[in-house]
């Protein structure tokens, strides 16, 4: 996993991928105390990150695997990525979801072309229903995060942030990104290492699922001890990868952990200030750029926004506050 | 007023204004049958384009007046973006507002520096008061669309267009942008005119405040004949501006008329399908590419979002829908 893996994917990416804005609002700057710039990753194409890692690994595929298609396992943003990366790429997709999964998240990946497998969460194997499908059909497995194609989409975010940090006049920050598995955080720390060396990159998490913060402590992979019952259900994994975590132990934290109350206070105030929409999952770390902020140190500080895919019902419930 | 004035005012705006992104989905595709791209420019510094015209404005300025300072007469979305601009120009700003006014946008006018200054709308004469201001501290009139430098900054959002739709394949389209007294619409008319002459620009209007379009059919400055009343707040100016007409009547047309339930309904798909926040007066344009089937033709449409300067209940109100 290196620098040039990255700069490959972006090239991949040139022209598909939405380069994202960094936005920033005086107001945001009065909350937390210094520039706060907001790279906001919830416009990207289906709503996050995601499809740039989908979009990497399916570009990256030879003719007969691509024809064979793909398989995927997620219930959320990973899922529409793949989908719509792979419908672009003509590729069979198959994405394998918990049959208690949003009937709109179901929806919406089926709309993008995707064949939606369910399981049941409590009684089916998802490891073993994917492998026997990809055996059966000859489909290659797209992981989430701990996949260095993957990561590398991912890390395009990190090029990006690099040149549009330099634009605004900052070389020196902390950088701040909503951290699941780690492929994101990861993919940004490595972009950065190489192309803005003054960004330190800092992962996010809510509060008892801060399996990452712990990590990055102990010095080995930790897990969280609940599994569900997140707001941010987006970056709940229990546990960072065995690719991602070496890459954030050497260059990433220490990890910020976050109230559920600031992710959504910082919900409303992207909605207010910035006209974005967010997720829970994908404002955690605006929530520490603006609330945490001891955590955080200089004159300005750069939150990732990683993704928009967010119920009404949830929305409403932010912007009531 | 010409392609020149607009190339300039881009070059003062490098840096400084966000170079707003053409957002897309495969949902509002199927919705309109055929392509949508959507130039996000509620993404803009303050929430809408104004902050365009408002700094080409302020940075055309010699030393002395901006000095002296500037007024503007606004209740709304053009305040805050020659509040922001003055205060970044180290120009005293006075921006004169109806005292019934929602608060809200009061104290963000002040809270971006401006001098408010309150007038009762029923009793009190508004060019009388500001002139008298105008001429006791010699401040220079910015006003919000009849004004060349004004036109010419909102002009780069065109600028930016014909580059963006160019990389996106797209070089015949109609144009679809919110017409309130016309500065936008006719700055993208002229830019697109020297760098895009395969896109048309279609002014859209909600229904009852359709001033522009049935100007542009009997080719003399028409007035509306309601004057409040709108849930499009920042876009039911009485006619189009004296300088902005011509350029119209040159270069626009014909225009489209929407329904407020369209307008509710495009703020509602902008939330879910590309994660950006509409005010209702900023959605016409998706509303008429979504949902006017008839009045446009091609394969490929673009619509400008022109600002997401919505207070919650009106937002919560789209996604009740």
């Amino acid at each position: 996993m290196n620098i040039e893996m990255i700069r490959a994917a972006a090239g991949r990416l040139k022209g598909v991928a939405v380069t994202t804005p960094l936005l920033s609002s005086p107001f945001l700057d009065e909350i937390a105390g210094r520039r706060v710039f907001v790279k906001a990753e919830c416009l990207q194409k289906t709503g996050s990150f995601k499809f740039r890692g989908g979009w990497s690994a399916l570009s990256a595929l030879d003719d007969a695997a691509r024809a064979r298609g793909v398989i995927g396992y997620s219930s959320g943003n990973h899922a529409q990525g793949v989908a719509l990366a792979a419908r672009a790429h003509g590729a069979p997709c198959v994405i394998l979801m918990p049959s208690d999964a949003p009937r709109v998240k179901i929806d919406n990946t089926r709309a993008l072309g995707a064949e939606v497998v369910l399981y049941d969460r409590a009684t089916g194997d998802r490891d073993a229903i994917g492998g026997a499908l990809a055996e059966d059909r000859g489909l290659t497995l797209v992981k989430p995060f701990d996949e260095p194609l993957v990561i590398a989409g991912q890390g395009t975010t990190g090029l990006e942030i690099a040149r549009q940090a330099a634009e605004a006049g900052v070389d020196k920050a902390d950088l701040l990104v909503p951290c699941g598995g780690g492929g994101l955080t990861s993919g940004i720390a490595l972009a950065c290492e190489a192309e803005a060396p003054g960004l330190r990159v800092r992962p996010v998490e809510p509060e008892e699922f801060d399996d990452v913060a712990r990590s990055l402590v102990s010095g080995r992979i930790e897990t969280n001890r609940r599994k569900s019952g997140s707001l941010c259900d987006a970056i709940i994994t229990p546990s960072p990868g065995q690719l991602t975590f070496p890459i954030l132990y050497r260059l990433a934290g220490p990890g910020i952990v976050v109230a559920e109350t600031h992710v959504l206070e910082a919900m409303k105030l992207a909605f207010e200030r910035l006209r974005i929409v967010l997720e829970p999952g994908g404002a955690v770390a605006l929530a520490a750029a603006l609330f945490s902020r001891d955590a955080t140190g200089g004159d300005a500080v750069i939150a990732v926004a990683s993704g928009g895919n967010v119920d009404r019902e949830v929305f409403a419930r932010a912007l009531a506050r």
